[in-house]
């Protein structure tokens, strides 16, 4: 069985059927509710487990492991105790821009958690990255991302206490930390490296961020510099996979 | 329990342990393992399954889970029936560089095997992507990427067979395509968009590529245009997500 109808640059060219026939039967299903997916509108509910399992005339456990690939997807999320058409997977620039400008740009209200702003002694990791002699204080500041309400991501920053040792006084942690860096501080950025990966939610991050365990998420490591050139932060963000994508403007050297 | 050991900015700051204290056991052996695989070689096999489970009074089930965690995440591979350690995940520069260039500079070599090179009419979506008017003919090629040997990812390329109708007797598949482009049709590359996201592999990637199914994996959707500024190509690339990170250079706005 070759299958070539779903002959779409944005879908996988044979649909993910392998050319040898053998289609694992989770798979099938998953094929068939994602055509009926891209009929159906977001927020609407897919059809009971036993519906679907009648209607294919396969196993219950055929269709969890169906919906569980299309969650892991973001095509469908659970609410309550249906299953509901997903909506489009946020879009966030690979850009010196925060996260709250991103956001915005999509018509989302962005909106920060606090989960811990404390002061530690700098791993000696992180001295050669944040350029801080000695064991100097850090500020760790973990908070849950938010849009429109939703949470999609889990940050963890670190910078030198030295920098800003106020940070806990003055710093609205609901509110944009480039935005307090420019507009109070008058630190404004120069550059930065980042490297993207995909991992696996552990079940702290999982908690923290409403995701099924084992969520595969995007994992961005940043290291920023100052106008100067001095290293300013260390940053680990991580997006929930089934809610963001990345996009990249790329120059050629002609 | 409120773990504070492995404050390393590479690593979540508490090592994946809920501050409830609910750990779940899967990953209580996982987050041990991979402090014992952090002191091993690449290519060392860990503990055999059932010494794990005895070692930590759980069961097989349970430290299988572990192990597939550390599989998908690309810290230990199959190999033959045992489990070893695996090597760094390769980088590769999110730029207009090609495939060849990036697994070059970490001292591997590239490697393609054609799966299709094949003329189709223009799918309807692509007209737009291309700039092609109506359904003439495009070519599709794809090929399964390799590094030294190993199978790391699966790319689908589109052009217009108008701007290279000799493509499937010029060009040698198992080279690198921008070479082609820019040494024999004078073609350069002017910049391109891309968009990032993690998928999971369908049956039939999982089987080109050699993963198991369900791997997350990085796929990545180019656009690009020439130094003329007309599309030139639409690409899909999956890259194995236990084997890949990308890496971006930003610049600020001063």
């Amino acid at each position: 069985m070759r299958v070539t109808t779903h002959l779409d640059p944005a879908a996988p060219v044979h649909a993910g059927i392998p050319e040898h026939g053998r289609v694992p039967k989770y798979y099938a299903v998953k094929a068939e509710l994602a055509v009926l997916i891209d009929g159906m509108a977001e927020g609407q509910a897919v059809p009971a487990e036993r519906d679907i399992a009648a209607e294919y005339a396969v196993s219950r456990d055929t269709v969890r492991q169906a919906l569980r690939d299309l969650v892991l997807e973001g095509r469908l999320r659970r609410q309550g105790r249906g299953t509901v058409v997903a909506g489009p997977k946020l879009e966030q620039p690979l850009a010196l821009a925060s996260y709250t400008e991103g956001v915005r740009r999509q018509g989302r209200t962005p909106g920060r958690t606090l989960i811990a702003l404390e002061r530690i002694a700098c791993p000696p990791r992180l001295a050669a990255d944040l350029d801080i002699p000695g064991a100097e204080p850090v500020w760790h500041m973990e908070r849950v991302l938010l849009a429109d309400d939703e949470r999609v991501g889990l940050e963890s920053t670190y910078v030198a206490v030295d920098r800003m040792p106020r940070l806990d006084e003055d710093f609205d942690p609901d509110s944009s930390f480039y935005g307090y860096l420019h507009d109070r501080l008058g630190i404004g950025f120069g550059d930065a490296d980042e490297r993207l990966e995909t991992v696996l939610a552990t079940p702290r991050e999982a908690l923290l961020v409403g995701t099924p365990p084992g969520l595969p998420m995007l994992l961005i490591h940043r290291w920023s510099r100052d106008t100067e050139g001095r290293p300013l932060e260390r940053v680990r963000s991580l997006y929930r996979g089934d809610r963001f994508s990345f996009t990249a403007k790329l120059q050629g050297r002609g």
